[in-house]
């Protein structure tokens, strides 16, 4: 008989966490299906491979990451650590718990450089479409190999949606959007801060980009930080240059309205307005439709598509575990390919889907999400033999930095947490958060002597 | 026997000429197939459709867009006048030769207004993939109801692939070009000149987007403009404020460094590299594969694929001629459509091809360029009844705006000309181009009163 074969769509986090697992498998002495991993980028890392392109990449698809230019870790590394991939295993000494994305990024691809797994990747590759047959119990998908231009197809017998869901702008139209002379992007295209120093910047939304673009351009030398909030201001205590006000009804010109009668003049629009799930590649009975939610429906135990459990979403979910959630629904994912893991039937699946969906219409603050997400990873993670780890303890660390950050969102990234997997506490970084313009890791990992410190900053901002 | 259906990809000026040609048949008593037309924006127009946003549309997919506020024609509207429907049938009073973008825009719309169909047309829809049955000889489209959410299929005798070549970005990487702090965009994501005001302005690119852009930049306010070129500089007489360069050799910050071994820093960078032919929803052997040019290989006519020449494609060329180009292809797609027009078998047809492509090679300069074109037109419209135009008179109105622009480029569009389907003379516009900047339709047509002008500007503007 032969083997069975799996397609993974994307290489970033969530699809690494699958190849890792099967990885980890494979090691135990366990047989492991054909694998084979498509990722449309040519690096894999997905969110956190940095493009310096914006709309469509060499190839004229669209651009995948929403990275910009010193961007930090905006929750505590001990938060998303791997629980079978220490941050000591990896750096070989304490860091700091908000490291930058290079670094994050390094982080990622330690533990899966070690495994050998690039060869389960065919980079430059993206899905175009993919069909079903109920007979065979077959995907077949269409690829196309855009570095060669050429399409191919080819079938599998399970596929995993590790594609992501912060890629894809929702961009609502303002009145009077179309006349303002100034810069229009979505968070998606923002790349950096630099360019809007001593502008008077408008960000539209009040989630975690409005608040970290508005944060990082602060620090950066706009001239002034507006949020406008749709429904509820984001709340913490704002310092001079930034401030919230209610939504915007529309624009005249570089004239900004708002809901309370307020105006204000812009020079640029950031719209922090989130992403849409998308999978342009799947029929729409495969489709996952749904808003950014911390339990999306129709996914049994938040993967398992409950209408055709073979097609598998990992990391649809809203987000305050990261990598340490993909890689538990990786594992349990890896479980049940390989026939380890038993689902029930279609009744059963969408009596514990609605279980959850209904606490989940329940939750009032940020703690209550906490304690949701943190009971979703006890769920699953018991299903497989991934590294157990404090869920307890991880819970209380979201808590504490949702405090921080309330109290002071310009230094809640100086404070330091306890991993959860080795004990270790992290280091103080050298230098304070608002003071750190250089998020290279060079910068970040080496404290330079005093005398050198005005050079090697020279040095690295200019490689 | 049911009739033949007819898939036609784009409402855009080629697709929407395949509407009329059809149409134009049916009204001289023919029976026309059934025809659809799937359109991925809300309204039909293709490129002339402005929007304000950049990077995906509402629905998450590619901006098709790359038009720019204050965008005015930048070649004499007598040469792409349709010869079936004249500026004078629609305006019904002569207007200048170089009219601004929402009033081509409303030229388009009136002849196909006139024509009802609109009704062919389904808008927000996308093709996501085409497959062809070699038995049947039919082909499957997969189709993306972007509105609802929905995906399905439906079977076509022909494709029309009308999804033009100015909307995927060519974005070549120049070394530094991450680390440069202020706005790095394509020419397809430039939405007009005001946020460009009193910058230094890069321009990578020597052709018609670098040319406009550049210009328009100028007039609206850039503290300088410099244009780098790969090969051969535009070579107008620039006037102060605009310079030529050679190419960019690297980038240190916000430092540009030209092969000449100059420097000079910028506030921005607008890449004008071209664009690709880019067919996602084609199976390779289906793609046009081709860089911009005037006689795309393997279009025999410039329109039947000749591997399968129920596949038609349409405004594939680089173009001088435009409108009236897209015309005469589309009456003789819709004769072959109609068994009206036979091809020759393959080998012919590939015959015909080279000799194209051999003279092609050979062309020297702009007016050689035109002249190609023109013999082209000359090739095609003798093949269908779209209405004769002529094509010598329009072909030396080509060279002579070749010169007016390289005489000046700031003036140039204060130029008249006289139509080749009326006999009419251009109107001289009420403003010299260089004072006018509003480019509205209201503005356009009516001339106000001199001691109005300002209101009038100031209403136009803040629509």
């Amino acid at each position: 008989m032969s083997k069975k074969r799996i397609g993974i769509i994307g290489a970033g986090p969530s699809g690494l966490a699958q190849l890792r697992a099967f990885e980890s498998a494979r090691k135990k002495g366990e047989e492991i299906p054909e694998i084979v991993c498509f990722e449309k980028q040519s690096n894999w890392g997905g969110m956190w491979n940095y493009s310096w392109r914006t709309g469509v990449g060499k190839y004229g698809e669209p651009i995948h990451g929403s990275m910009y230019k010193y961007l930090w870790s905006n929750g505590p590394k001990e938060c998303l650590e791997f629980s079978d991939y220490s941050f000591d295993e990896h750096f070989e000494k304490p860091i700091s718990s908000y490291p930058p994305r290079p670094v994050l990024f390094d982080y990622i691809q330690g533990r899966i450089k070690r495994d050998n797994v690039r060869d389960y990747i065919r980079f430059d590759t993206t899905a175009r479409w993919v069909s079903f047959d109920e007979k065979t119990k077959k995907f077949t998908l269409v690829l196309d190999d855009l570095k060669n231009d050429k399409t191919y197809s080819e079938e599998f017998d399970y596929l995993v949606v590790a594609s992501g869901h912060f890629s894809t702008p929702n961009m609502p139209y303002f009145k009077g959007i179309e006349n303002f002379p100034g810069n229009v992007i979505h968070a998606h295209d923002f790349r950096g801060a630099d360019q809007f120093k001593d502008q008077e910047l408008l960000l539209i939304g009040s989630s975690y980009s409005a608040e970290d673009i508005g944060v990082q351009c602060h620090k950066h030398g706009a001239k002034s930080v507006t949020l406008s909030y749709r429904t509820n201001p984001i709340g913490v205590k704002w310092p001079d240059g930034i401030e919230e006000m209610p939504l915007v009804t529309h624009f005249e010109e570089d004239i900004a309205h708002f809901k309370d009668g307020r105006t204000k003049r812009f020079d640029a629009v950031i719209m922090c307005t989130g992403y849409q799930h998308k999978f342009p590649f799947l029929p729409d009975e495969m489709r996952l439709k749904t808003k950014n939610n911390l339990y999306p429906d129709n996914l049994y135990k938040g993967i398992f598509f409950n209408d055709l459990p073979q097609l598998i979403y990992l990391g649809m979910q809203d987000q305050y575990y990261t990598f340490n959630m993909f890689d538990t629904q990786a594992w349990l994912a890896r479980d049940y390919m390989l026939g380890k893991f038993e689902l029930p039937d279609k009744r059963t699946r969408r009596g514990d889907i609605n279980v959850w969906l209904q606490r989940n219409e329940s939750l009032k603050d940020g703690h209550d999400h906490v304690d949701f997400q943190s009971d979703y990873i006890r769920d699953i993670i018991k299903l497989s033999d991934y590294p157990d780890f404090n869920i307890d303890k991880v819970a209380e660390m979201f808590k504490e930095w949702l405090n921080d950050k309330e109290e002071n969102i310009l230094t809640y990234r100086d404070k330091t947490y306890r991993s959860v997997v080795t004990g270790t506490m992290a280091a103080e970084h050298h230098t304070e958060w608002m003071d750190e313009m250089d998020d290279s890791k060079e910068r970040y990992l080496f404290e330079p002597e005093e005398e050198e410190s005005d050079d090697v900053k020279m040095n690295s901002t200019s490689l």
